[in-house]
């Protein structure tokens, strides 16, 4: 096994996230050993029960002592409230990091609790399952998954360097944008759609004329990859909506827009309109199986094809 | 091998659907023989090469001779037309089904076609991909899939009750409902969902601040599963979005509605409302796990937890 990229990692949340990151980890040997640390007793039961840490300690304070790489992966309003906590006892030559979904609101929370002898790199793995808790980490989480770093005007090259090269060794691929530009670019991909699917499964759930169960039995229809998405962890999704605001605002204002023209087409009856704006939608679909970050099997591959080449 | 539920079963249509109707009855030997029909040269081509019909007709007429079920597979918008060419050659005591998304507006343009001595029985199976054509088919598209039928009042029970046995058949669960609501559980399950991910692609793809790359590259945070919905088929949504118009309009309506407040809670900070309303929908998803129309497995399944065991 290769040389580890950091002697000692510090973990602070070890939720789906958290405890993926030490699978991954051990997987690769990219960590010499994992200290863990989690708000919640169950949860610190839970990693020890589960393994994934080699130590679990009961402050965030003493699982960052003597650590060379501490990253924070707790919900993204609480990251000021462990930055002050861990401040004091973070190692000269640390650097810091997290896995936060919005960065801008991250920095601005936790730049002013990080002593100035240590590197703070914010990250983000877009990476994550519609589960959460210790119990639902895995080792392939971030394999070919995308780690966008969104390094400080300021900080040290060779910190994001490293900081890369550890996520590389997870398995993900990694990319540096502005905490701006990340903010708006996952509004699109990933805060918005999730602000739309948590409103459609509220609607459904809210019809007098339509049933739970009828909407639940019929969900194969389309509905159901929308319940995925609104599945996820809601104190995550909540903190995401409070911190990204002015980008989801943005875009949800932009997606209106555009629902009032499709909304018109549909009530004009204007058929042209339609079949081209479906058209050029199953571009961008292609795009992303092209580049990996999807399957093309049929309905994300839920059915085999065993019986397709059988004699008819 | 069972009895044939029906001796000579006539397809018109051979795409997705269609052609897995075919591949589905060979297996469970519900057809004595299968008849195709599609309007493409290219398609019937395919068809004969694919082999998943016994006999492939040059016109619809010369499919449905002789044949005792006769499904129409075509997108809703065609169905009118497909009625008038089949209706004289459709033998005594025929039931005439279709596969359409929209039940009124196909019951309006088939029924008037339709001579007095068939059954005309509509049904909807809910099964579908992203993908379209006669390649895409496979026989266990509908295993544990619903299929609605809404018969007509003065329609003949014993012939829905065929029908029902023959889908049943196919692997799908079967259902009766009248036409109208259909409709409307329809918009909101399956419709709705779709021109959401349609205009959220749309948005995504119009957006000049964030590249298309950008989008594809960063898909996998949540947005891949709303371009999955959007690459369906453009004619069969036109069609859907222009013949059951009503509904639709109806739960967008209600849809823009309730996304005004969600933006509201988010512009105003109200971290509890969100809250609130993210636990509320993740129980839906639940049901519909617990219903058997989908896996708990993570993010569909797409990542493997082989890892999982492996000592920490």
């Amino acid at each position: 096994m290769a040389e580890p990229h950091f002697r000692r990692v510090a973990l602070i949340g070890l939720g789906l996230i958290g405890s993926s990151i030490a699978w991954a980890a051990h997987r690769s040997g990219a960590a010499g050993e994992i200290a863990g640390y989690a708000r919640s007793a169950a949860t610190r039961e839970t990693a020890r029960r589960l393994g994934f840490c080699d130590s679990v300690a009961e402050t965030a304070a003493e699982a960052v002592r003597g650590a060379d790489l501490v990253i924070v992966c707790v919900p993204v309003g609480s990251c000021g409230a462990v930055a002050a906590e861990i401040g004091p006892a973070l190692a000269p030559g640390a650097i810091v990091s997290d896995v936060g979904s919005v960065k801008a609101s991250v920095i601005a929370q936790m730049a002013p609790h990080l002593p100035g002898h240590v590197h703070f790199v914010p990250a983000h793995p877009l990476a994550g399952t519609e589960h959460s808790g210790p119990e639902s980490g895995f080792a392939e989480l971030f394999d070919n998954r995308w780690c966008i770093l969104t390094p400080l005007p300021d900080g040290e090259p060779s910190a994001t360097a490293r900081l890369r090269a550890f996520w590389e060794a997870l398995g993900a691929r990694t990319d540096e944008m502005t905490p701006e530009h990340h903010d708006l670019v996952l509004a699109v991909t990933s805060h918005v759609p999730h602000a739309i699917a948590y409103t459609m499964v509220g609607v459904a759930d809210d019809l007098r004329r339509v049933t739970d169960s009828e909407v639940i039995r019929y969900s194969a229809a389309g509905f159901r990859d929308f319940t995925r998405i609104a599945a996820s962890d809601p104190t995550m999704w909540r903190d995401v909506f409070l911190n990204n605001r002015e980008a989801v605002l943005d875009i949800l204002g932009r997606f209106a827009e555009e629902l009032f023209v499709v909304q018109r087409a549909i009530r004009m009856g204007d058929g042209e309109y339609l079949f081209d704006y479906f058209t050029r939608t199953r571009a961008i679909r292609r795009g992303i199986i092209e580049a990996g970050q999807d399957t093309a099997a049929p309905d994300f591959g839920r059915i085999a094809r065993t019986e397709k080449e059988r004699a008819g």
